[in-house]
């Protein structure tokens, strides 16, 4: 143990201590703190004994336990207990000190502090942290922001500490400056809502449509987890249908169908919505989860609400298959909504990102990790300026040769009363995408007929402006305040 | 012209000088007021001529023109301006006197202004005003809120300027405290996104998928508006796919597919992510309108990427009714989830909301009057606690024989590559809302899996929680900040 910590952390949850244990694994000397401090006490005398890790039982005696320049990670619950710790923090730093938010913020908060600690001459980064509990003490994702100085100081301790893929490439790279860290860790959570409503639709489909047992779906994701939809989420959900429960009886059919949406989910819909961005896959995604949050009434529903009932006829197999395209397609569409928002973002606060850099740290250590982002990586390796996932050769094959049986799966649901929210989304985007005519004329001749709103012309220049007097009653006069 | 005027509105845009007419004509005195006075004097001496309209040069002689209680209505841009207009007034009016801003302002800055005008002493209402600029000539639907104190004051001039509907009732009655009046026009706008949505959708799949000419369509709109679809929106697009360009061509197929986004659809969909509320087709419906902006990549993805070639067979009149069916269903579905958004907003804010008189506000004057909107006050009038309209049993039934239509129309747009989010959206929305178990039992023990985060049981009381450690390694410790 070294005489000055290298780095310390404050919040020993969960993650807090895998972070922790993980840093001291790779020789790193770390000082231990939580504001209730039998916590501190319980870690160094349990998982911490023997590790180059101490405790401190101020936040005094933490900060002078680190080496210059102070490098000290909070793990503590995202909002105000943030800015509390900080401000506790400020008085006991020094010009130069670092301090590393690792936490679940929201973005526009990681903005407003690396601003607010610069005027401090302190420097501030956020950072997204994915892998669960797990992934912290073996390996996370790590996606870091702020401020670009103090990079180099932290870079060393969490490339080593982060998730390696197979040539070695650390998952943890530099993201952008502000809160560019946090954005695309917000992203991350987004995307991972989409692959978890994506997999749940499969599961539904195959339970209620084909009539499939827990065994038999597993036997399908073991499948699956060896092809283009190999990935730690499709692993866990094959894992998670052989599980049984003391009974004997495959537990995830116990569990109460309700999901909590008050996240990273609803942020990324509302950051698509501000800057304009159709992320239709996880906007379905979140709102699946708020309509799960209804039991009550979708059981009185179920009651009182007919529907079809649901038959399958037809060749099981083949069935399976174009399920597999179809979860396979939605995926690409919904990674290619989850970058061309972090494109708009980008745009919007002036950072620059490296997409390509992005996947390389989902491609191991997070929650979304897939065969697939090595896929994206050599996508934006070839064209770092790629405005659509969908326009590259290798998606637009893949989703081309896959379209045929995603439409037959999503037809299939629909007619059978089975709902398919974020698949048929998707598809929906992939067409109104590849659709060089949209119905949008017309609704622009609406909103010239009755709120006066302008139009323009496919045999006109952009910029210019038309208005019709529909009715030939009102005026000529465009609408000047009045927008809906 | 009586010496005091009954009212004064500032902003003489298209919509407010069509109010101030609206008033004089119900025999009001009104005086006008702009910030650049050349607009008084053009509006003065040309259609206010004879009129018992007086204009102010200077915002002392607009004020001390107006009887006491002082009623000064802003028609200004949302925003800044409407606080710099406010700042302006505060200085010259009287305790008791009364704002009112009938511009589209977002409900937050009007729950802040009652909240600071009450203070000084100054009664403030925010009203939404639809109807377009006819509308606002001949009878607008308006959405008062705010200050209730101020209401018996202004109710007369509203409820006289106000459409009237069938019965004589007229379209203007008072919505609630704080910022209600705004949430419910807000929300009246997000229905609007998605009944053109719905008719665009419809548009789109009889022109590329049953080959119709702009003639052929507007014969079927006009058919469908004399049903169950009854509404102005239908009418327009009956009227607009008849309007022929100079060359006798429809003018309609001349109009660039792009429409823009930036305002209440954003806001409905931010509110409802908030809210945690599904609002899943208003939600497709601004995200369709993100995707037609996005005209110069789509017609290059039109060219890259291959589809279905879009091939009808089959009885066309039957797919037209099917449409209908489909388009009515999902007006249902629309109006179901916009109305579950006014009833969490309205327990979130402590409002007091009348669902019945805001269905009968929006049965006439506004851009969404319909017949139907009748049948939504008729269900509230049976059961004013009704928690979702397709549990009334006028709409369960129309759904219900509307579903095979409904599901026949959205697998062949499926099929044939022809974009129908919000058709099918809804569709998913109504069979997931009628879905006893949705998957997300998978869900949940995916996030217990990678993040601890517990799962309850069906076999167990709500609130009681579960971790399984899924693995056999990592810890049994329930994840306690790390939240996904």
């Amino acid at each position: 143990m070294k005489d000055k910590s290298d780095i310390g952390l404050i919040g020993l949850a969960v993650m807090g201590e895998n972070l922790i244990l993980n840093m001291a694994n790779h020789g790193y000397t770390v000082t231990a703190y939580n504001r209730s401090t039998d916590k501190v006490d319980n870690f160094i005398n349990g998982r911490a004994q023997g590790k180059s890790i101490r405790g401190a039982q101020s936040i005094e005696e933490f900060v002078d336990s680190l080496a210059s320049p102070r490098k000290v990670m909070l793990m503590v619950k995202a909002g105000p207990s943030v800015d509390a710790v900080i401000e506790q923090l400020i008085p006991l730093l020094d010009q130069g000190d670092i301090i590393i938010d690792g936490g679940n913020t929201h973005f526009p908060d990681t903005n407003r502090r690396v601003k607010y600690l610069k005027e401090k001459g302190i420097q501030f980064i956020g950072t997204g942290v994915s892998g669960g509990e797990e992934g912290a003490l073996t390996g996370p994702s790590i996606m870091p922001g702020g401020s670009p100085e103090a990079w180099p100081e932290v870079k060393p301790i969490f490339q080593h500490i982060s998730a390696k893929v197979d040539d070695g490439a650390p998952c943890c790279d530099w993201v952008g400056e502000d809160g560019a860290g946090h954005f695309v860790k917000m992203v991350h959570n987004g995307i991972e809502y989409g692959d978890m409503q994506l997999i749940c639709e499969a599961y539904q489909v195959m339970k209620e449509l084909l009539g499939m047992s827990a065994d038999e779906i597993h036997e399908v994701f073991a499948e699956w987890n060896k092809g283009d939809l190999d990935s730690y989420l499709i692993e866990i959900s094959r894992d998670i249908m052989a599980y049984k429960d003391e009974d004997g009886e495959p537990l995830v059919e116990k569990i109460l169908d309700t999901a909590g949406q008050k996240g990273t989910g609803k942020w990324t819909g509302v950051a698509a919505l501000e800057l304009g961005v159709p992320l239709t896959l996880i906007g379905e995604a979140v709102f699946a989860r708020c309509l799960s949050a209804q039991k009550e009434e979708r059981v009185l529903a179920s009651e009182t609400i007919s529907g079809p009932t649901a038959m399958f006829e037809g060749d099981k197999a083949a069935f399976i298959e174009d399920l597999k395209q179809a979860v396979f397609a939605s995926k690409i569409v919904s990674y290619a909504q989850g970058y061309m928002l972090m494109r708009e973002a980008a745009k919007e606060h002036g950072w620059n990102l490296n997409y390509g850099g992005i996947a390389l740290m989902w491609r191991g250590g997070c929650i979304i990790r897939s065969a697939f982002l090595g896929n994206i990586k050599e996508a934006f390796d070839k064209n770092p300026e790629l405005t659509n996932l969908l326009l590259d050769d290798y998606f637009k094959d893949k989703v081309e040769a896959a379209q045929a049986g995603w439409r037959r799966v999503s037809a299939s649901a629909l007619l059978n009363g089975i709902p398919m929210p974020a698949i048929t989304s998707a598809l929906n985007y992939f067409d109104g995408y590849r659709t060089a005519r949209l119905p949008a004329n017309l609704l622009q001749a609406q909103r010239d007929y009755f709120g006066a709103h302008t139009y323009e012309r496919l045999d006109k220049s952009r910029g210019e402006f038309f208005h019709t007097n529909w009715t030939g009653r009102g005026g000529d006069t465009a609408s000047t305040t009045y927008d809906v």
